[in-house]
C-alpha cells in the first residue's frame, strides 16, 4: 500500500474478495462487499432501494458473543443501514434463516424478535422469511425502501466538506477483546451490539445537501475509498479530527473500525459547524468534519497536515 | 399419520421443523418451507411479491452432484417459483451468496450466471448481491414480481377439480441415486438441475378461474396438505391419476417427489378435460386433475376409490 493512500481496491484479505467480485461484476451485477450497497430500482412510479445483507456464525459473528436477540438486532440494523445510506425510508424486511434444528425455541424467538426491534426501530414491518436447516446459523436480510430522492456514493464534488455521524472505534475494541478471550468493555459491546441505522440522519444530511454518502461498514477509511472511487476524487482524511469513541483502545482504531454504521457523507463547503450543530442538537449525535474532497483519487490520510501510512492493521470483521 | 390423511404439522422431521416454525408464526411472520412462501405488499400503488429462498450446500445440495452453474439456475428458479405460485410476474432477484475466498473465479462466474440464466428466461433481471465468506455454499434469493392479481392458497373450494402441471417423481428419484451413489438417470438429473418456474402456465391459470395455487416443492401430498389447511377445506388426491414422470423410479414417488416446481391449482369443476387440452396445446406441458376438493381438512388420498394410506418414505429433502 502507498504511503498516505488506500485505493479502492485494497478491501479484501489478500486480494481474493476482489477477485470473486471481479467475477461478479463481469457478470453485471452490482455485487458489493457487505453492508454498503443498495440496488435502486423503479417499479411502475416507486423508486425503491433494495439491498441484502448475510451474516453467518464463525465469519460475521461468534457464538457466544452476542445473545440471540442482539445477533437479530445487529443483523437487522446492519442491513437496514444499507438503506440509510442511500437516504432510503425502510419498509420491510425479510429474513431468511438457517439454524439447528434441535436449537431451542426461544433461541430463534429471540433471534428473530431482534430483527423486529430493529426492525420497527425504524419503521420498517417483517414481511416474511424463510427458515432452513443448518449447522451454523445463517441470517440473511433483504430490506426494501422508498428512495424517491437517493444520494449515492458517486456524487462528491472537489472542494466538498468530509463528514462523519457519531464517534468511531467501539465495534473493533469490542472484537478484539472477544478475540483475545476477554469480554469487551461495556460501551464498546453496546456499540458492536446494536447499532443504530441513521436513517432520519441521513434524510437530514440529504436535506441539508449531502453530494455522496455511504454507511461506515468497512472502516472509515475503506469507505472513504469507495466513495472517492465512486466518485472519481480524493477524499482527505485529517486524522486528528476523527472522533473518537470513548471505548476504543486507540485513536487510530476509529479509522478502520467496520461496522460502524454510521454515516460518512459530503457536504457543500458552505456547510459550516453551526450547521453541524444544528445536526447535534436535533439528534443527540456528533456530526464532525473530518477532512475534505479534492480533485485525484483515493484516500490521503493527513496527520497534523502531514501525509502518513494508513495504519497497520487495517482490516474488516468481514 | 392416520389413515388416508396427512396434517399441514406433518411436513418436518420429527416434528422440529414446525416447532421452530411455530416460534415464528407467534412472532407474527409469514416464515414458510424453503420455497412455497411470498409476502404479498403494497407500495403506493404497486402491488408487488415478494419471497426469499435460501439454500446451503450439505442441506439442500450436495457438493458434487450439480455443476455450479446448475446450482445457480436452481436456486434462481426455486425462488422464481415462488412468485408464479401466486401468479406474480417476476421482475427482479437479489443474490446473497456465502463461498470459500479460494474457490476459483469461475466457480462463482459459472453459479451467478445460472442465477441469472433462472431470472432472464421469466423476464426478470439480477439486480444486485452481497457477498460473503463461508465455509460451505449458501446462497439466498430474494425476488420481487408484479402481483396485480395475486393467486393464493386459501381460495380453493369444495367441488373444485385439484390439477397438477407436467409429470411428477423424477427429482426424487435423482436424488436417491445419489444418495446411493449412483449418476441419476439422465432425465431424472436433468428435472432436479433444471426447473423451470411455470410462470406463464400460473398466468394462464389465474385468467381460467383458478381459486387457489401452490407450486409443488415439498411434494404432492405435502403441498396439498397446506392449500387444503390455508383454504380449510379437504383435498383428495386420486393417485391412479397423478402424472408419473418417465424418469420417476416407482409411481407413488410422484406422491412425495419434493423440488419439482409444477403448480397444483384447484379450478372450477366446469374446468374441462377439453380446457386442459388447450393449455398442454399452448405450453406443451401436461395438465391433469389428479382429485377435487371436499368439506373437511387434510389430503385423503385414494386409490380405486378406496383411501389408502400417505406412502412411506414421505420426506421432504429440505
Amino acid at each position: 500500500m502507498s504511503q498516505g493512500s488506500v485505493s479502492h481496491t485494497a478491501l479484501g484479505p489478500g486480494g481474493e474478495f476482489d477477485r470473486i467480485r471481479a467475477v461478479l461484476k463481469r457478470l453485471g451485477l452490482r455485487a458489493a462487499s457487505s453492508g454498503d450497497d443498495c440496488a435502486l430500482v423503479t417499479i411502475g412510479d416507486q423508486h425503491l432501494a433494495i439491498s441484502t445483507d448475510l451474516a453467518i456464525e464463525g465469519t460475521h459473528f461468534r457464538a457466544g458473543w452476542l445473545r440471540p436477540d442482539e445477533i437479530g438486532w445487529r443483523a437487522g440494523a446492519a442491513a437496514l443501514s444499507d438503506l440509510a445510506a442511500v437516504g432510503a425510508t425502510p419498509l420491510g424486511v425479510l429474513a431468511s434463516v438457517g439454524a439447528q434444528l434441535d436449537w431451542p425455541e426461544e433461541f430463534l424467538a429471540d433471534l428473530m424478535e431482534g430483527v423486529g426491534a430493529a426492525a420497527h426501530a425504524v419503521g420498517a414491518t417483517v414481511w416474511g422469511g424463510d427458515l432452513v436447516r443448518s449447522e451454523r446459523l445463517v441470517i440473511d436480510l433483504m430490506v426494501v425502501g422508498r428512495a424517491d430522492v437517493p444520494v449515492l456514493r458517486a456524487g462528491a464534488r472537489p472542494s466538498d466538506g468530509l463528514w462523519v455521524t457519531g464517534a468511531l472505534g467501539a465495534p473493533h475494541a469490542a472484537v478484539r477483546s472477544w478475540e483475545e478471550g476477554r469480554e469487551p468493555d461495556a460501551g464498546a459491546r453496546e456499540r458492536f451490539a446494536h447499532p443504530v441505522p441513521r436513517v432520519t440522519e441521513a434524510h437530514w444530511l440529504r436535506d441539508s445537501g449531502a453530494t455522496a454518502m455511504i454507511d461506515v461498514s468497512d472502516g472509515l477509511v475503506g469507505d472513504a475509498g469507495h466513495l472517492a472511487a465512486a466518485s472519481s476524487v480524493k477524499c482527505v482524511i485529517e486524522s486528528e479530527r476523527v472522533p473518537v469513541h470513548g471505548a476504543a483502545d486507540a485513536p487510530h482504531d476509529a479509522l478502520v473500525s467496520g461496522e460502524e454504521y454510521e454515516l460518512l457523507a459530503t457536504l457543500p463547503a458552505g456547510f459550516s459547524t453551526e450547521d453541524a450543530t444544528r445536526f447535534e442538537e436535533q439528534f443527540g449525535l456528533a456530526l464532525t468534519r473530518v477532512g475534505s474532497v479534492r480533485d485525484g483519487s483515493g484516500v490521503l490520510l493527513l496527520e497534523a497536515s502531514h501525509p502518513v501510512d494508513v495504519p497497520a492493521g487495517f482490516r474488516q470483521f468481514d
